[in-house]
């Protein structure tokens, strides 16, 4: 009954081996080829270009007129980690982070005021309708952001097009700014998750109104998997965001700042929004045992009338279906205490009568006891 | 079954979409028409107007002998929003705010002291008994109240009349004060909610005790989500005004903290009382379980009274009801082993006593395990 | 059903129409006529005198010699609340609280050291043994203390006999002491009011043991609910001890704290014990449960056990009892394999020997699995 | 059923009459005769005698260069709180606290550094198997200490044995270790008390794999009491413990604190070991239920699966039983519609095979269905 | 039944006897020989020795050029403990702590900057998977490292391997950096077991949708329980890890700390996944009741068709299986109103047409329902 098994099963991360040198970043096997795109930008200019590779960064980055985001998709090329290393001086701790894809939402400020590690998980349906959670990870310099996600697919492509036609705060925020555009798409779209489980829920409800059966407990359980998932993402996100609003690092802007307020709020909903969702699907589940129980009553009325009824009846009928002779075989002795009612004259009738009463007085019964209801 | 569906379903919100930069308003197109009222008020007078526009709104508010009132219900006219924007220099996110339509109850204070956003938000049943959830924003300024609301209808009457005949504190106290009256109205409402709850509840138990039935759970299960919702207000409603006491502000008045601590403790009281109504749903369901289970148990008792009773007396009549033959019919040799019974003279009464013993030794033990009771 | 119905019913509180101008009190038109009584007393003497009003209350304190107490009963005279307005300047939020009968247990203080403000809720059962909610307003000045109570019956005559007759420190402390002693006989009420729930669980849980009924379930949600009424009071009162344990008031005497710190230890374990009890009432629900889910196995198991046994058995009886005939009645042929056992010589004994067999295989069967047990 | 009754009911404490004064004493009239022992020890010696009273206690405890144990056991006799007021300045709240035997633990220090007083509560198993729950309270001066218990049994002989011997720091440590010892002594008790319940536990969930009856519920529950009576010692021993670690007295030399932060951390470890017992209690409620529901299955299985089999076949049976008549008894005319089957040659055959059939694809039905695993 | 019974029972720990001299270490008799390797290492060189005691770790430890790692296996040598409290100073209480084997983890600084003690505990499961809970103890001076643990087998293998080899920091990082290593390996191995009971709780709800049994009750309680003990030691090494993060012994590196840091975001991840995982669990068991119950409701489903269907056509069966006479036997009158229908010409054939109406009745009933669904 495969199409019977829940989605969303928990998922088995990345974990390095027990006892491996921290700090030693490894590559995941299944890892895709990186897509690298740097976006060069001012408030007046835009330029999109393809990268090879990375390996070149400080002087793609020299001019401090522009700021750069590095947009990297695929994590396979452990070239570009080594120049992160040897050109940034990120510390291989960052490095570990970025590749080991089981973090949680965090803030890690290192070196001063040099550089920021940031890491937001994007949460998804893909197409078979799995909970999928990829994690995206930020590197912000005072000039420079690099981002690293897993998948080729995002969300991101609102933000790119704001870059590209430069409307609002996006390309006259800095980098901090361009930081908080893409967290906060990735918080925009765990709304859009809410709303589609508590629509769901919604619909179950109504299906445990029309017919219930079996699935509604399962698709309830996966549901709530589901949000136990989301907001095991959320309460580190709304500590991540915090740690922003109340950081020192002169990375992050005050217009920022002003912005990470708004998604701190955001997040705050969100996790109102989880419990909510959480306590809806528990009362469909308690719902769901109502239900099956009172059916169950409901199966038993039907089974409990019926044999009640005819039981009774079937045993006069019985009685009236045995052989005891009227006469003695061996001396012919009129035997007329055995069973005299077959030779009454309205002995078939008066039966019927007696039965009729017998159920009449059971349906008056079973009425008053309203399980006709 | 249509009618059996519960009310107050989760609300889908005029979330914007994933992506859209911040600060940009969008008006919901099902948005109704702006009715603005102005109240210009001092201690001894009071006037109020309709206006059509707020585009001069510097004007309007010139004299600084008065307080204003602007009471908008309907947030359909953008020209409002670029109105506060360029002449009172609102911030794009608070106008964000006034019309996304799905802020928890909060406190922001902007430039200073030049101007505070509130949020409350206005929980009513309509004509349907659905819980409704409005959004009432408050834009104050030093002199100037502004009050948004989605649809016409409100509770604020009271607070409207008050102004206009000029009883108690409310031309006084100002705009803070004013503000205030109108929170307190909202929060005051939430008590009129419960207890609505509180006696639903109530007559629940009865009908629990009268005659237990399907609705019962739906209806209490309806009525803890009216609860979830009303919970997941106050609790930052409640945030919301211990900001305002311990706002340093000098837009909210003295006068004015001494009244919202008292409008603080009812948010208490409202609080306290969400989580008493929810014990006690709790205990129906778990009393109507109770009920369910002592009904089966019931049901049961009466079918295997009955069937105990009978399935035993009607074997022995099926006994004598079997054919077995008194005599060979080839050899013609009577077979007196086979049932003697039959031809025993008292046979049938013999069986009836036996029958009746049968019966009355049951019903003793059944008596016995007190499932007559 | 009426006798079957739950006591302790949510309680409707005289809560003020919302809009409506706060610090305006109302009275409660089902209000009690106040009885006055003034306690004049000092460490060696003591004066008790019934009042009319108290319009001239500034005359009758004031000789600075003495302390006292205005002990009224019932809130149905406006007067009073005007003179405490004009005359000791209370302000119109406090004389609102007094008279709106729904606040939780709280102290605020007034105008500096002037006066302190304070709400315990006397709890207590009628003779109906519903619990009834009482509010005791009291006004503490430096030399004064004014209580407020509902109805005329209380718990505090052991307070005014220790008055009257001077043991202790009732008449050295001061009028915050003689606060403090009222309050400490309310919550020794408490202990009173849990020690009665505490047997009434421990009986209910003897008779889960000898006759489990459906009226377990009501009581031990009544007791529940009574619960939750007094742990909703236990709460506030803790606070409100610990305010005046902390409060820098000069009205407070250092000795009223020290004993303020053991009436809050009652507090505290006062809450321990509500927290016990409801633990235990819900281990009696959880128990009722499964005991009814017991009793149902037990009643299944005689059915199933009397089914069982005796359906095999009458399916045997009804085969003998068919009719096929041992000769074609039109050829007078003899059908010699119909029914052949029923001429056999010993036929109807070894139909009995077979059921006798399936049916001691039977009680084996269920012997093993355990079901007589 | 007096021996299904469960153990460890709720405790009616001594609480005194609501209103008493506070600070009136009142000695249990069930209180045994205090038996007066008087540790006189240093470093070196160690005396032990008998005491009748302690009304010269001024004069025992005279010379400087001892430490005193007055070990009191029985509070019976007021003489010894009056000649502690008058002799060493214990205010009678303390006095109160030790007569009354209700007090949570806790530490409570007087006068500045003049004395300490504390509370430890003893938890034990009584001969029938009963929690008992006795009050030690300690009076701490600089050289003396003074500790009550109601009953003549403790858990403190290995202590006093130590203090003979002069085994460790218990001769060294002065009075405030010796205080830690016992209460030390107390806590490992309930250590032994949780491994015994924990014990309990584990053959309780053997019975349930073995065969589960209905005591389990009742054992069960029994533990959980015992587990919340201990919890509720627990938390204030804690918290008492911590104020020790925290004090400021002089009386608490820092020796005596290095050995209290190792009895916290045993509190924080049995805190710990409770939560996970009552864990596993209720995981073995919810798995009773689960087999509680599994065996009714099984019976439902049984009696579903023996009626569904014969009832269709006893149906045939009655068919065959039918005496619809061959001939018009009037006009002899044969009806050969009525019944030909009962007259064909294999009738009786062919009916037999009918009903194997039936009864063999009956079997193969629940077969596939699981219902024989 | 032996082979049911759950894993992980709760472990009885070598708990001192109540009122043992605090401080008084005393050996489990189970305890194994110790085996002791010493690791001198610096970093360029390492040496490993295996030693029969530590008696002359004075010596041993001279050389500040090196650090040092005492590895001991096996607390069975009474001489180690003395040697270390003779030679180091350790304090009588740490030896206690590391011979009692059931301290929850934890971080103790003694005497300033001297030597710091520390817990872990190493959970995994042994041959026969059980959960295994063992405590390893750490003492750390300025170069030395003192392991503790009681069995031969451990996990940290890796590090001395790292240890050898030289890799990363681990011969740089001194001996704090060495106690974090090792501390690291200890919680990465939590991942491991909770990745397995992950996927048996997978495989649990694979089994509950194929073919739900009683074993899964079990075996979902096993895992809840072993949850259990992994979170019981998780809240405690959390704390631990940020003890030492606020540690300022300067026996601890900054270095270590930093790396500290990602040992505590990975405790976090931990306890994270057990609130999960028992999340999972519990739905686990709440689907398995929904399911036992469905199941019970189609067992009641058969039932209930197939006697209401049969019981009243066989009581239709038994009515004309009845023998009431045609004739008076004794008059020889004809009793014409005694079952006409017997002698109906197509009496047996419209009884069949009543049964078949009335069971066709039945079925369609009972389709309606969605009974057959």
């Amino acid at each position: 009954m495969a199409k019977n098994k829940p989605r969303n099963r928990h998922k088995h991360y990345n974990v390095p081996e027990p006892g491996t040198s921290p700090g030693s970043y490894s590559i995941d096997k299944d890892a895709l080829r990186p897509k690298i795109t740097l976006h060069t930008y001012n408030e007046k200019t835009h330029k999109k270009e393809e990268l090879k590779d990375i390996n070149n960064i400080d002087k793609l980055t020299e001019n401090q007129d522009f700021n750069y985001w590095f947009d990297i998709k695929g994590l396979a090329d452990s070239s570009i980690f080594e120049t992160l290393y040897s050109k940034l001086n990120i510390s291989k701790l960052v490095l570990e982070d970025i590749t080991s894809s089981y973090q949680r939402p965090k803030l890690d400020e290192y070196d001063g005021d040099k550089y920021v590690f940031a890491v937001s998980r994007h949460l998804y349906l893909n197409e078979d309708k799995d909970l999928c959670n990829e994690q995206i990870s930020f590197v912000l310099t005072s000039k420079c952001l690099i981002t690293f996600q897993e998948n080729y697919d995002d969300c991101f492509n609102p933000v790119r097009k704001r870059l590209e036609v430069g409307k609002g705060n996006i390309r006259i925020g800095g980098s901090s700014y361009l930081m908080y555009a893409i967290m906060d798409v990735i918080i925009d779209n765990y709304f859009s998750l809410l709303n589609h489980w508590g629509e769901e829920l919604d619909s179950i409800e109504d299906r445990l109104f029309d017919k219930p059966d079996k699935r509604i407990m399962y698709d309830t359980q996966a549901i709530k998997r589901s949000l136990i998932t989301i907001r095991k993402v959320t309460w580190p996100e709304r500590d991540k965001l915090n740690d922003i609003l109340r950081s020192d690092s002169n990375l992050i802007t005050d217009l920022t700042k002003t912005y990470i307020k708004d998604a701190y709020d955001h997040c705050i909903q969100i996790i109102d929004f989880i419990e909510s969702l959480k306590e809806i699907a528990s009362a469909n589940i308690d719902m769901n045992l109502s239900i099956i129980s009172n059916r169950m009553n409901e199966i038993m009325k039907v089974l409990t009338i019926i044999s009640s009824i005819f039981i009774p009846l079937t045993f006069i009928a019985g009685i009236y279906g045995m052989n005891f002779s009227r006469e003695d075989p061996v001396t012919g002795k009129i035997l007329k205490d055995n069973m005299p009612e077959l030779y009454a004259e309205h002995g078939y009738l008066y039966t019927w009568l007696v039965m009729l009463v017998i159920a009449i007085f059971q349906i008056i019964y079973f009425w008053r006891r309203g399980w006709f209801k």
